[in-house]
């Protein structure tokens, strides 16, 4: 079913407004002439042999042969037990690095201009182990695991994405003067790494001492690196600053081109089916997917297209200050992207 | 040595700046005939019988007997194994508490106003237990360990505060959606304070969420608590928003009333000697303590005098804008401090 010059990819539209936006990336697409084939797949987890969590079979071979995947919001199971969808999907593919550009987009206002920073957080493991145990009653401890393997391959991939996106520093975000030996192993892979790339400056800070100078003035960092939970705090504090995650993109990047990318803002149940989502993270997310696929001309005219809808404050959805619908949003972008040929 | 009616309380000076500030606090109370006689003590980490280190003899003593602290900042000791003195402080005398009010200052600018918030963390364990191991060879484990003794005491302990300083609302601030053990005990010792304590709402956020949404609208907070490590990265955050930590109180509170209150920035060792340090986050931690005291005349009179002399933006300390010294900012303060007799 491949059209000629056409790539495949694989849309997980989710759950709620999911669809919605999904459907409005698909029609901005569309109306760019990107060179994309969507191949839809639902991901709910199902239990396999053992009672084993895993996402559908036909989610997973799609991926495997695709390797690249577009995703909206998935419901968080309430189910005792269940995974995070997310999280099940960030392990089953090996995205061993979430990416999320935060740059202040002209004409929404924040507090903050100016801002234009990388968050890259460790996607595998650290505080993210899963792992727990009551010791005795009233006792509990959470296991944080920190591998030399991963933190090397997350330091070695901020250096190489500084490097291919001309970006002059990486700082090692850590707690390394109390988790001595976990965020010291970590570091000690960010400083190796660092050796290997002088071409990149190279800064190491305190997690809290980021998040105060972060606050104060974002336009002093570049691309951050820091093990899983930080990325988590980190990514949405940044986000915070640019408006928020209605409008921040993600990618989470494994082996040999593997990548998916998502929105990470909820399933918004509220409004869901009535028209009002707005789409531009995950429409911000599907540009990043092009530029992952080399499709820069593409990615660009899409997001300049996003862009000036947003600065002329014409045709915006509600989130953003307006009073359109998605589909109005939507429209204006892809006459945009039209007028950009 | 105790002069009628006065309380003495433990000063430990600190590293770099430390004395300084602390010699303008001690200006400052003077002038305001606050009841306090300071008996001053030195801190560094001494190694007593198994190489077990420890804080000094006669600082403990102090401490003990007087139950009350005031600390400058203590240098970080660069030895391998050699504990943070700040932490230990915290562990020798069981200050379970960390609280940081963090209250926009008028005439201070920063991106936010109207910010009037307390970050109450749990300071006795969590990621900081210290606990690690090597499991294989490039493998390593940091425990996080939360008990339900710990997590009940600071749960009990927030709301109590809030009661007694007239808020609102506590916020439990925990990733229970990751570490469903650990971070779900604390919040259900968080959920069982909250029933005994109907007076005050209750909510329950993500830390990533608090984060993104602190930095969107900081005043829809009001008391937040947490565990050990999410309080270090959010009360800095906080800090940030009012203006750093040159100007944000701090206070470690223990069983009993023993308490040490301290300001939290560094030593700032290029700047020390030199008379351009600023005592404000000293000054404001000794406001803390009076109101610990129940002297909440003198702690009003001084911290009025400490607002009025900054927004007024006549003598201010050069991290504040200004170009007056440690000690002209300092008697600014204590004039009006003898004005508002
Ligand atoms: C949904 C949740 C499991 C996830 C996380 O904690 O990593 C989310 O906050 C994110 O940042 O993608
Ligand atoms: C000095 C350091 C050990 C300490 C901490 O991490 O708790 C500091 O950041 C703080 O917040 O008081």
């Amino acid at each position: 079913t491949s059209v000629r010059g056409m790539q495949t990819v694989t849309l997980i539209p989710g759950d709620g407004i999911g669809p919605e936006i999904s459907t409005a990336v698909m029609k901005i697409f569309e109306a760019a002439k990107a060179p994309i084939q969507w191949e839809e797949r639902n991901v709910t987890a199902i239990q396999g042999p053992g009672g084993k969590w895993m996402i559908p079979p036909d989610a997973k071979e799609s991926m495997d042969k695709n390797k690249i995947g577009l995703k909206g919001p998935l419901k968080t199971p309430i189910a005792a037990g269940h995974p995070s969808m997310n999280l099940l999907l960030r392990k089953t593919f090996d995205l061993y690095a979430n990416v999320r550009p935060c740059v202040s987009i002209e004409g929404y206002q924040t507090p903050y201009t100016d801002v234009n920073l990388v968050t890259i957080r460790e996607n595998t493991e650290g505080e993210y182990s899963g792992i727990e145990h009551v010791i005795v009653d009233g006792v509990v401890q959470s296991i944080k695991l920190i591998t030399e393997q991963a933190s090397q391959r997350i330091a070695e991939y901020a250096f190489e994405y500084a490097r291919n996106n001309k970006r002059a520093s990486v700082t090692a975000v850590h707690k390394a003067n109390i988790m001595r030996m976990s965020d010291g192993l970590f570091l000690r892979k960010c400083r190796e790494a660092a050796e290997k790339h002088k071409d990149v400056k190279f800064t190491e800070m305190y997690l809290d001492t980021v998040c105060l100078n972060m606050v104060q003035d974002p336009t002093q960092f570049d691309v951050l690196v820091m093990p899983n939970l930080y990325g988590d705090i980190l990514s949405d504090l940044c986000a915070g600053l640019i408006g928020g995650l209605g409008v921040t993109p993600s990618g989470n990047i494994g082996a040999n081109g593997v990548a998916i990318f998502e929105s990470v803002h909820g399933t918004a149940p509220d409004i869901a089916g009535k028209d009002m989502a707005n789409p531009t993270a995950l429409l911000l997310s599907a540009v990043m997917m092009l530029r992952h696929m080399g499709l820069h001309d593409y990615a660009k005219k899409i997001e300049t297209a996003c862009f000036d809808t947003i600065r002329e404050k014409k045709v915006l959805t509600k989130d953003l200050g307006g009073n359109s619908k998605c589909s109005e949003f939507t429209g204006a972008i892809c006459r945009r992207v039209q007028e950009l040929e």
